[in-house]
């Protein structure tokens, strides 16, 4: 059985890739991951899973849209956590900082569908074994 | 919709109950939990779901049981991740400390099954609101 720990501290510093998630633990079908983030993503949404979000370091933001197209950021700093509802357009944006997520495994990082081109900080992924 | 962040040093401040989680979000069927750890819990074993350790502040030791009845004890400290994988016999313990858990929405802290009467310490619950 498998007995070793995985430390995230020790996680986030084994790479520098922003906005391109690791996989730190698998719980049923489920992804534990972990990202550092920097500048704009994308937006983009999920239909089918709600995501959940909770900040490690520094600051983090999401926008989200509302059916009717009006936007609100969620500003949110270390040790705040944030459940992004399913079928709900947002776009994550950060001055810098490190995220932990928990998504049904093979989530896309771009969602489902999103706006426009990926920027090239954003890695279209469904997440990175850890190295 | 919901712009309201939980923050988890704030959570965790608002309750003194040990072994006794408090929900802070839910995400699709599942719950992300957090709690004070401090003594012994109990053996005991989800059959049906893997269960998902991140340890936010002191230590927490997950003893784990195999088939053979031999048993290991996996010592955590504040970062680290750990998953129980279903039908593993487990007994937490913990000198003083927080984590955080994800599991699905309806998951016992007593387990399917357990060894013997629930201390007094341990709260027998499937997890409750935040005040």
């Amino acid at each position: 059985m498998n007995t070793k720990a995985v430390n995230l501290t020790e996680a986030l510093a084994s790479f520098d890739d922003v906005y391109s998630p690791r996989i730190v633990a698998r719980m049923n079908d489920y992804d534990v991951r972990i990202a550092h983030t920097l500048g704009e993503h994308v937006w983009h949404v999920h239909e089918d899973t709600d995501e959940f979000f909770l900040v490690l370091d520094g600051r983090f933001d999401i926008a989200i849209r509302d059916a009717a197209g009006d936007e609100t950021t969620v500003v949110l700093h270390k040790g705040d956590t944030f459940v992004v509802p399913r079928g709900t357009e947002h776009k994550p944006s950060s001055p810098g900082g490190s995220i932990l997520m928990f998504e049904p495994s093979g989530t896309l990082t771009t969602g489902d569908r999103h706006d426009g081109e990926v920027p090239a900080n954003v890695d279209s992924t469904t997440g990175h074994e850890l190295s």
